[in-house]
């Protein structure tokens, strides 16, 4: 056990900080980082911390087991608790565009991304060649209104398979189904090209070119049941101008697209961001 | 005739750029500016120009007559003609929030904002004191349910009087009526405490808390009948955490909506906005 | 004693936060905020905690006693520790430029600034009416070649007198000297209007239009020694095009300027600025 | 004939604009888009215009013959004028980071940049696989203090017999020499990792982390024989803090860079950059 990220939320009350932070220094960890926030409206307190361990510290099951009996139990705490290894499983939907995929395997490539890729899932082959020239096994599954149900099992068996820990759509067409989202919840990211909530749905540039807006943003969410209303974890924008065509917000938005995507993903993986109420804590 | 800003919208047809500068050029004009758009959807053309003229020129009444039969009608132009002098009167109305007005106020006395300031028109005695001591006359005119109507008249009887040109409504709580609209089309600028069409209507902070949004804005538009729906002529945004709370949305927004409403003022004033279809060019 | 603010810095080590906040937690606190910092390089730790206490915690004065007896002394901490009351007193330096004033002032009239605000001081008369209209007092302390050192005594001597704490420099055009600075370290804030540490010293905006930016900024930072060098609070910028002028990045500038230099002197008011190398830890 | 772009600079003086949009009139063309400026400190004139003709105007070659002995004879111009076909040839530098050139590689790809890109040149073998999945040739030119001239001169021949247009040094390691910047004279595109003027050079990032700047930038600028110095093109920044090591503005600054270059790429391709004095004009 060299490093934990510990991640808790449970009502709010006194002395909580100091009894996490004392059991973490009984087991000769050095906290590294500490953050917390309490969402007054409702009472509840989350908290983020990560911590050294140096090498005579005991295994991370007992850690686990007694963090559970002795801290999480006292405070009704719902918590996770994870190590750098193995890192995450991620698997990648896409449809036909290209630009969040190149992007995302491009930092994949480069060893920002933190992450296992086992494979992409398409409904459409366009993007096949892309994933081979990273090596990354592609499935491609049509989707169409009669096989709908049948595709979507092909792919719960696949995500099952390889044991995915959180799903990207880069861009992916599709409305992904409930079974899906419930297996997966607030383990799903989406980008969507508006800046929610305005022009959620379909064509959000064609609505912002025909309202005139000065600034035009994308949106990286967790799916849940209502389309594009789910919990935001990062957006972003940029201006634009009488002079823009509906194609040029097309070509600006998709640059937005995909580094709101990125850093959505990449929050998701360092575990910095905590899902409650419909809303997102993004710790810094 | 020193100086003039002209401002055409016609049917885009061949020839229209070619004609409007020689006749500028015959008249001894030095173009300093020209800008374009061609609205491709709907075939409309729009030009704003800016000349200087030499000594030797002629009248202005005798250049906006030749221009208008020798050019203006040969296109059909929708056009205006601006000089200098005299400056363009502006009426300002407010309620009880005073950054927009001390930002307002204060590029006036710096002499960033080309504008008389004829009167302050609020609804709350207030921010009396801060017209005064801007040496700005100041008309406390209550609106109730009751007397609406009567306020507006006031309101209507004391634009005429003094020849005003367009209004700012900086921060003023009241929904203008449709008869005030259809005097000053295109004259009346909001700011919109939010990012529209996000959050359109009352309290767009609370909603923008309530969404988890990780950015906020401000837009400043012309009023039109339909709320919060009027062409828009700028707009801005700051980044906002799950650690803001509405009333540092409220702070946080109300420097965006001080820098967001002078813009716009400060493109009106210089004649760089034209709205056309519930849109806007903003020349640059 | 309500709520306090905990500023601590000392060599990392293991057991730092857990003390603290166990010791907070025996008095009854509740942490409100935490966070941290370490500096790998230098291996320092730094903290800001927000603790507030029920009726029945006992006396600050014996709250600090302890706290500096049993931690701080234990840790070998440089520490502060700030109460809400009473309110930090703040004075102003300004020469003819109006923007800064006004803008702090108004935030300063609306509650945003939580200070006071003994007196004005400046170089010149210009906006002596500008600080009546919000009743402050007001000094003018000319400053020239031959009377420099008299002028910073006087300065000196209405600072001591009005136990002032720290000192906003809002576009005040005098260098001061190192007698003034050592008595407030790190508690004299400036705006430099450029993106430092580009374009230091006289006439950046000159410098930016030749060197042809395409993007101008502000920087707010603690006064030390050496000019427009010592630690940066916070920076923005603005685009700009080939078209705008000088007087142009001026104007658009002063909208930096005065965003920028607020929101550094509310870190400064809420102890969110911890000064360290000549850098800063900007608490979020 | 279809489609032309015309740019010109000359001594400003009056009806320039009428006269070449008469001359474009006279050939049957419409002129879609004019935008000018004036450097009024040196009393020089630019202008870009782009325009449709019909079916019936005649040849681009008598075009061309034509307008330079009627207008641009007259006028003292300096001018260029382009047609869309054949599309310009850009040349990619880079040495071992990726980011820039999946990025550029990936524009290219979906048919962004209108460009052909007949090789990759690079001092290290790292990207050629790379460039082979772009399907792209890759010449590893190695570059040492010893080979310094052999290399270039290589270099030369290649571009020469490939008529490269322009060259994008994209995160390319290496000072190119003054025979390569002489003959490409404002046709080579550089990334400067940091805001410039700030921190040209080597190692820009370390020394932002060590002045502890809140923002860091990226400058995309045409190669002069002085480093970093030559005219911007296009900038950009994002925000840092206090939290983030030197690695963080590594990777922050990689989005940075690959979206400023391919901007400043953009417009260059799309003749929107006219250079003169050390900087650049950049049309809308």
């Amino acid at each position: 056990m060299n490093k934990i990220t510990l991640l808790i939320s449970c009502k709010d009350t006194e002395g909580i900080i100091a009894s996490v932070t004392r059991f973490i220094y009984k087991k000769s960890g050095n906290i590294i980082y500490i953050d917390q926030h309490v969402d007054m409206e409702h009472g509840v307190f989350f908290m983020r911390l990560e911590s050294q361990f140096s090498g005579t510290a005991g295994s991370f099951k007992d850690f686990k087991n007694e963090f559970g009996r002795q801290i999480a139990q006292e405070y009704g705490m719902s918590w996770e608790i994870h190590t750098e290894d193995p890192k995450p499983k991620m698997a990648i939907f896409v449809s036909r565009y290209d630009h969040c995929l190149y992007d995302l395997l491009g930092r994949y490539n480069s060893g920002e991304l933190k992450v296992t890729i086992p494979f992409i899932i398409s409904n459409h082959k366009d993007l096949e060649p892309v994933a081979a020239s990273f090596g990354i096994p592609f499935y491609h599954i049509p989707v169409t209104a009669s096989n709908k149900a049948e595709a979507e099992q092909e792919q719960l068996r696949l995500l099952r398979e390889a044991k995915i820990d959180f799903i990207v759509l880069a861009r992916y067409m599709q409305i992904v189904s409930g079974e899906l989202i419930s297996q997966y919840p607030h383990k799903i990211i989406n980008i969507h090209h508006s800046f929610l909530p305005a022009f959620p749905g379909a064509k959000p540039y064609h609505s912002a070119f025909k309202r005139g807006v000065k600034i035009i943003g994308a949106t990286s969410h967790y799916v849940t049941e209502e389309l594009d209303a789910g919990p935001i974890i990062e957006q972003d924008i940029t201006r634009v101008t009488h002079a823009h065509a509906i194609e040029d917000l097309v070509m600006k938005g998709r640059d937005l697209e995909k580094i709101v995507l990125a850093r959505a993903v990449k929050l998701h993986i360092s575990r910095k961001v905590m899902a409650h109420n419909n809303k997102t804590i993004v710790f810094s």
